[in-house]
């Protein structure tokens, strides 16, 4: 099953996509339908039945995606947590590094829906899309086992997590950091060092398309087997796999818990498909400069759907 | 008016505080009493002065603080947007660094309330106290004008923005980074470069002790002009005032608001208080690690209160 959140005569309201592409509003198909995303996420199995049961027989017919105002599917998660540089196309440019996920956070409001505007600004320098899939927690939890993280997905959906290189740079201190001292952790010392901070480069409003569809966990047979597309102005960037990610769902999800109590709704954006298409002598999409060349962008995911989003100025 | 949030019977309940220290439940003071601290901040002045009146000739007799189970002010801001390194005591630190407020994003699931345990676990390694000032998002906007920006703050409160420098230094990457070319920013260019990721070392769970109190915006009449200390199992650590912060609140909440939409409730932490109490030989806040020597640790702002916290190993 495949479910979404548009806006509905001002209101945000579920929809669940038809056979033919159509959606359809659940509230409009069935009583007592869950009054949010996020509702029917806490509803756990049994909400998640009543839906598909109201859905069956319903082939098509529904509304057109073309016509609707698209949200992001859960609209406000709690949290977004991304990891970072987890594609093995990564794996030469890195010198040291972590031997585990590493992870930042995306604020709910840097999020925005299918077909809605990413809002751009000249002094934003360089922004490029970075196509990922998304875990959405169903059943929260800490301290979740590798074994049983995937029990704690309710779905999958997809994200492009822009990025600006220009202001990651500007936003990166060169400075004397205090660190536990070599040999003798129980005191510090000043270690010459770097340091960014992300909230700009990596949290302004919109720089987070997210959606159109979460598909269900029993839809997707196994969130490593996935071609990922990134194409700009309709012409293909990026064609990569889930496979290619370096660190699995089942890992990030048990290895985030472990630190952050994660919640019905939160979302896990699990590193950029980076692979570039064809003979690979093309651009990949760190080259795609939306704030120079505009959009639209689109990021498609096999078996969860296409998120495209157009590119204004402000 | 100083306001907070406490589980009362397990259900979030606001506080207010009277002149004797003790705490009033707005819901046994006052018809129609706000039923969260988002709902009396979205409520605006006029809700503010309706509990102004409720509590008018209400001098003491309330509940003792310390019989309370305090949550965080606003229990799940929609984001917690940190300034770094915003003290003028970390200058001769920084080399090189933007010219502008720098940012990173706690998620709400970090946070904790007031008395509530701080949790730590041997592999975060050192873990120390920052003591900061934070402004509370009242009216939200975007694109602020610094000369208006005070009028959207609601009030301000305390963050212990706990920090694990040992998982800082943990999550940064040594790697070629992608960057805008110089003297052509039309093309990349791949540089050697760090970048840091603060989702463990910044956003686990209880590294955000938040509280007790909000003071409105009318009760601090320069947020600039406020005494921190901070206190490691009664020993002053830190005396600092929030004059030394460099950007300063009219600043930040312009700035931010310039990337990010502000919304009723967030909060802006500004920086941590560092400078070393007494003669400046005594210990620094990043000299206390939690993590071999336990709490509790306080953090005082006058005007607005204490928040304390004791720490707990998991």
């Amino acid at each position: 099953m495949k479910l979404g959140t548009i806006s509905h005569n001002g209101v945000d309201a579920v929809v669940a996509a038809l056979d033919d592409g159509s959606a359809v509003l659940l509230n409009e198909t069935m009583d007592d339908a869950p009054a949010s995303m996020i509702a029917l996420i806490e509803g756990g199995a049994s909400a998640l039945q009543r839906v598909e049961q109201a859905l069956r027989g319903r082939a098509g017919g529904g509304l057109s995606m073309d016509a609707l105002q698209w949200r992001p599917p859960v609209p406000r998660p709690g949290k977004v947590i991304c990891v970072a540089l987890n594609n093995s196309a990564n794996k030469d440019r890195i010198k040291s590094g972590p031997s585990h996920p590493a992870m930042f956070i995306k604020p709910g409001s840097s999020l925005i829906g299918h077909g809605q505007p990413i809002r751009l600004r000249a002094d934003f320098g360089r922004v490029h899309p970075e196509p990922e899939l998304v875990a959405v927690i169903g059943r929260g939890g800490s301290d979740i086992a590798p074994e049983h993280a995937l029990d704690h997905v309710f779905g999958y959906t997809i994200i492009n997590d822009l990025t600006s290189p220009t202001m990651r740079g500007e936003d990166t201190f060169h400075y004397r950091a205090i660190h536990p001292k070599a040999g003798d952790a129980g005191a510090i010392e000043y270690v010459d060092t770097w340091v960014s901070y992300p909230a700009r480069y990596k949290c302004s409003d919109s720089f987070g398309p997210m959606g159109p569809w979460i598909a269900t966990r029993d839809a997707i047979a196994d969130p490593h087997d996935l071609t990922v597309r990134c194409l700009h102005q309709g012409e293909l960037v990026t064609e990569d796999n889930t496979a290619n990610l370096f660190y699995k769902v089942r890992d990030v999800v048990a290895f985030a818990s472990t630190y952050m109590t994660l919640e019905p709704g939160d979302a896990i954006a699990m590193g950029t498909a980076l692979k570039a298409a064809g003979s690979g002598a093309g651009r990949a999409v760190q080259n795609i400069d939306l704030n120079k060349l505009g959009g639209p962008v689109q990021v498609s995911i096999s078996g969860i759907g296409t998120l495209s989003n157009p590119v204004q100025w402000r």
